[in-house]
């Protein structure tokens, strides 16, 4: 498998533990992650990559596994701190270690490095073993359309704030992309593609995790021009959806919560479309027209489930 | 004592105990703090403001007593973290209580608010009795002059850089105030000269600290205005500076270390120079011409010595 390129799109938990059973895996191969950087947010002056963060910290040993997100051993002094001062929000868990990594990521934006290269600088400390790029260098930030409750109105409210502090609770009408018009994809990521033997789509959200990387003006282009195959993998297993809340997202694009639905959605690339192939959990069903559905076990309950998973992907890919 | 209005001139660590002192002599008075914000750098993104911050922990009840500055209970996560990420600087001591400090800070200006406000925002957590103004709302910061070793060269370097890194060793030629031809005194300085009783130089570091206040553009002609009488206590006792490095800034200016050579450096309100009168320690000497020389004990070992001393100085203020 030496040389074997391979990219993959991935949100954040389930993204990150996909391609650490991935680098499990292939050894010997180079793998890319496309990270979603639409979650991305300012808070008390720092900038916040939550998916790529996760997935450096997943894939460098630094996670705590038991929440999925943030650092192994946090402490939250900053945070009951900033609290003590009254300074907004204080909903958001901004974690002593974690914000270091705030810090040196905000210094160099201010400095003028494009995100890629602050992404790069960070991992060279945490040695993922994996090329981590964001989606794009432009910020592009989630809004989700919401009605206040009080007013009746419809209001558009970063994506962490209805992910995080309401637990995407208030119905959803729409998600909004803010930035994107000007956004094109990160250094790197074309060029990955275009190298790739295989492109996986990871078990992440549809549509605010992999559908914002889509979304990205001609990144979905340079994703179809791959020579490789493309190769889904479902993030809803029996009906629901492993972790996270695309439950609440599916809806809102009109895609049914099931494996039939995401695969659906992404489409066969032949019609247009993503995939080549899709992987659903054994048991489930999937018609997807034009596409090589196959079903195995999706569940991530430790690494070796999680690298014979992947593993099931590269074969759909036939690398 | 009621409605006594009293302006204190104060750097950091001796200054704030100076002040904590006078808020406790004199428990009805109006005090205004005018504090050196020469010292000020920003590390990591971060603006920090050590003086200013060591006075309103002092005087808040949040300092660290046995280091005399910084948070009490401080946690160094951020620093070591960032020390791992390879972030210099690495030998500034950033305390993640205190972190949270510059965050705020450093978020209300860059919301464009000045220092003055960003302060009083600061201390209203705080509750100082005191009303806390930095000199300037302009950035002033002391550069210290000295010879590369290496080179044989003359340059700059930030006064924190002298202070805490090299510990003040290398032989100093001169401090530069960096940006003082543009600054001004911040909000309320002029004001509070203008109604004070009596202005005090407490006994902080005569050269980086009360000499780069009085270094601000017009805000010696406003102390100077004062119809209250000026006072000075001496941070030379028995020919040594009681805490600081003074003794290494003094003779940089070409003043002697001792209450005579810092007393004759304030120079006689009469005669062009600001003292009214100044107090050296029991025992001291000093010959100022035409200004009220008193002896009186200056070591602030304790809360009811340093009220004590505070007591004396406005006794020879006559208030």
């Amino acid at each position: 498998m030496t040389f074997v390129q391979i990219v993959v799109l991935a949100g954040g938990v389930g993204g990150a533990r996909f391609l650490a059973g991935l680098r499990a895996a292939v050894p010997g191969a180079r793998i890319s992650a496309v990270v979603n950087t639409g979650d991305d947010v300012t808070m008390h002056g720092l900038r916040i990559c939550p998916d790529l963060d996760t997935v450096m910290y997943t894939l460098g040993g630094g996670i705590d596994p038991d929440r999925g997100w943030g650092r192994l051993g946090e402490t939250w002094t900053v945070k009951e701190e900033l609290a003590a001062y009254g300074a907004e929000p204080t909903w958001f868990g901004l974690g002593d270690r974690d914000l270091a990594t705030h810090l040196v990521r905000t210094r160099m934006l201010d400095a003028g490095y494009p995100l890629s290269q602050v992404t790069a600088a960070l991992a060279d400390r945490w040695q993922p073993g994996v090329e981590l790029l964001p989606m794009s260098d432009q910020r592009v930030e989630t809004h989700v359309v919401v009605t206040d409750p009080d007013s009746g109105r419809q209001q558009a409210i970063h994506f962490q704030e209805w992910w995080v502090r309401h637990r995407a609770a208030p119905p959803a009408s729409a998600f909004v992309q803010v930035g994107v018009d000007a956004a094109r994809p990160a250094a790197g990521v074309t060029e990955a593609f275009a190298a790739a033997d295989a492109v996986l789509l990871a078990p992440s959200n549809p549509v605010v995790s992999v559908g914002t990387i889509l979304g990205v003006p001609g990144l979905r282009a340079a994703l179809l021009a791959t020579p490789g195959r493309v190769v889904g993998v479902s993030p809803v297993v029996a009906g629901s959806v492993v972790r996270g809340m695309a439950d609440r997202c599916l809806p809102v694009v009109g895609v049914e919560v099931s494996a039939e639905g995401v695969g659906r959605h992404y489409g066969a690339r032949s019609a247009g479309g993503l995939l080549d192939a899709w992987l659903v959990h054994t048991g489930d069903r999937a018609d997807v027209p034009g596409v090589d559905v196959r079903a195995v076990p999706l569940l991530m309950t430790d690494p070796d489930a999680t690298a014979a998973m992947a593993r099931a992907a590269l074969d759909a890919a036939g690398v």
